[in-house]
């Protein structure tokens, strides 16, 4: 089993406080490191975190809010100081190439590796062995995008004691099994379902940026393990949230309901709220019982669904 | 008497470490907030310090290198968000305004203030009624200043009972003495030596930004009662030093030294000494035994002197 672990590197928005550092989320999965969102302070809360800075990093970004990016510059000459000679990904909305490209011709120091910007609109965004990342769009003030992050399913367990029987010897016909081929053994066809549980389920880990509840996200988030969802405010500034292309937590525990998720986080906490948290999570537990709080450095290690 | 305040908001340099920010120095006086430099993380480290956003606010940068400078797009975005109507000064060396330029262009949010930006070589590079900042240059890669704040001198107190006894009521003429001027009371000629102490010095802080060690930086510091040095590394790395145009603990103090200032503080410390620091304090009290190593958050007040 792999291990897969999400660790909040700032859950605030717009502005930091004490508490809340400005939106940054690690997942680490395969001896990969994802970033989605890059605020400032991503790369103390890192050190903080003990993440590692590791050579297959990819930053996501949702968007080109100040609050998003602002840690991104820190953390790209950081990783230069560090040697970092590998390259580094960075996918974002249209717009990430030109702010990147502007960014160096300030020229703040030198940069010993490469920069690699793709800008998608939607889509796959990225695949790696393991996992891959799928976009969407969120409905903000301005384009932005929600992240899923999703585990390849992986191939059924096979039947020990059922291929046992049959004398199947453990090798390259139990590997066909397991890919799904039909064999034949002793004069005997065995067909996979027989010998195979069926494939397990992947996880998911859906990452909505600043967003006003929608549809489309819902959908996106369709049975995820894990909603990290915009909850800006709370109902009581319902106004504020539809001026901003927010979403309140009521709101997100509704999008977390319908999405049949399994676990909701509260994310991008407005500062107003400092001390007084416990009603956001209290008007979205109505909603949907499962809600936490994204906390900074919280870190939960995905479980594998049953 | 006016309470002067400096708050280390951050005092690592190149790479932050989990106990370090990077570069950011804050000074309360009379109502108004200096920031010399603005190091990623100096906006949250202002909340956690306390500072106040002040309207009266002016940010020195001694020079565009990144872990200097990274913290000023989300501190001016953040300003903005609390409301901020009253311009913001910036002054800093030439380049300054381009790199503000670049940065708005990239429009992370809206903007309700004006930023004045001012780009100087080195003299005075503000004036306020009880204080003044003065620059010169310092010696690193790039072109860099170091920032000299100085209170005024103020007026000596007055001799009560010399007065008394010349039976001069307290009043205008009190002032004319204290303003420097002779008068002329019941047929008597009073200077103002007979009637009034000698002005009282005010207090100066000097702070380096990057540097080598420089006799230009000695001769600014002359008599401060506070010198905040480059200090990136130990004697051991001297050579990394001479490369990368900093200063070893040792030089700081030598520098000290020579320039006969109060109080040291070690300053912009290298990450690699996380956990070993008391080496650099060690090496620099055997030459200036009054040596303090910067810490974040670490907030003093300068005495006044005798």
């Amino acid at each position: 089993m792999t291990l897969m672990r999400v660790t909040f590197l700032g859950t605030g928005g717009g502005v930091p406080s004490i508490s809340r550092s400005l939106p940054s989320i690690a997942i680490s999965y395969s001896g990969e490191l994802i970033l989605f969102d890059c605020g400032e302070g991503a790369q103390r809360q890192m050190m903080r975190a003990g993440t590692g800075f590791k050579q297959k990093l990819t930053i996501f970004l949702t968007h080109l809010h100040g609050d998003h990016i602002l840690g991104l510059p820190g953390l790209i000459y950081t990783l230069s100081m560090l040697d970092r000679r590998h390259p580094l990904r960075i996918i974002g909305p249209r717009g990430t190439r030109n702010f990147l490209e502007v960014l160096f011709s300030i020229r703040f120091g030198k940069l010993g590796y490469e920069i690699e910007v793709r800008e998608i609109d939607g889509g796959v965004a990225y695949e790696s062995r393991d996992f891959f990342v799928e976009a969407v769009d969120a409905s903000h003030t301005v384009k932005s995008l929600a992240y899923r992050f999703r585990e390849r399913n992986r191939p059924g367990k096979m039947k020990v004691e059922v291929l046992e029987k049959l004398g199947v010897p453990r090798g390259p016909l139990w590997g066909r099994l397991q890919r799904g081929e039909t064999i034949e053994f002793s004069g005997r066809i065995i067909r996979p379902e027989e010998a195979v549980e069926p494939p397990r389920r992947g996880r998911t880990i859906v990452y909505t940026g600043d967003t006003r509840p929608s549809d489309e996200i819902a959908e996106f988030s369709r049975g995820a393990d894990i909603l990290i969802h915009d909850a800006t405010f709370g109902s009581e500034f319902e106004e504020d949230a539809v001026k901003e292309g927010h979403s309140t937590a009521r709101q997100a525990a509704e999008i977390a309901l319908k999405a049949g998720v399994g676990r909701l986080y509260l994310f991008h906490i407005s500062p107003r709220y400092e001390g007084s948290e416990e009603r956001l999570l209290m008007e979205a537990r109505q909603i949907f019982p499962n809600t936490h709080l994204a906390e900074d450095l919280l870190s939960i290690e995905v479980p594998l669904p049953d």
